[in-house]
């Protein structure tokens, strides 16, 4: 008979049960990639903290983070454990993912990055 | 018969494999929660970062991130879309994760946090 396999433990739970990142990235102006902080990221992530705060989204942490490297694209946010990357540009955009992707469950097509937004390559 | 549902599109395929989020948020000098960035966050990420890249990681992305509000436990980091976190406070500690996580898809109890790690209730 074989051995059975040792079991590792579960994981912990998780933390938060949505965890946003906000790209605020900022590169020199005139840059050729650009940064999310020169497109307005900052403004975006603070409006999302206080309306994430004030729908009393439970489990739901906002941060902002460093270069998330999609740069060409922002600004950028992504949401895990899902994996889910946007780009808003607007405040009101940012009320859709909070209702639609954080509150509902849902998913804001028009808004989200796909395997199609990659950045031009190194040279 | 009942209808079929409207399938929802499937999200796209992860951008990167594992990201790793680095507290970096520092508190003033004397906070009664003390901070990652006080407690050397900072240098454990850029040692992360570049290690990750001597390593060769692919997929594998090591972001600053602010705060992680899991301060008294700092230095934390998080990575996703596993959502384990751990607490890092040495360059060694630091190659374990990389090592035994990152690389091999383990990981590293003594390291991490668990559901019992949780800030005091805010007065």
């Amino acid at each position: 008979m074989e051995k059975p396999a040792v079991a590792e433990p579960a994981d912990p739970p998780p933390y938060f049960q949505a965890h946003v990142f906000v790209c605020c990235n900022r590169r020199p102006d005139g840059h050729p990639r650009g940064s999310c902080a020169a497109r307005g990221s900052e403004k975006l992530r603070d409006y999302m903290k206080v309306r994430a705060k004030e729908l009393g989204l439970r489990g739901v942490r906002v941060n902002q983070a460093g270069c998330l490297d999609r740069c060409e694209f922002g600004p950028t946010l992504v949401i895990y454990p899902e994996g889910v990357w946007y780009r808003p540009e607007t405040p009101a955009d940012v009320d859709e993912i909070l209702a639609t992707h954080l509150q509902a469950g849902g998913r804001v097509p028009r808004l989200m990055l796909t395997e199609k937004d990659v950045p031009p390559p190194k040279r």
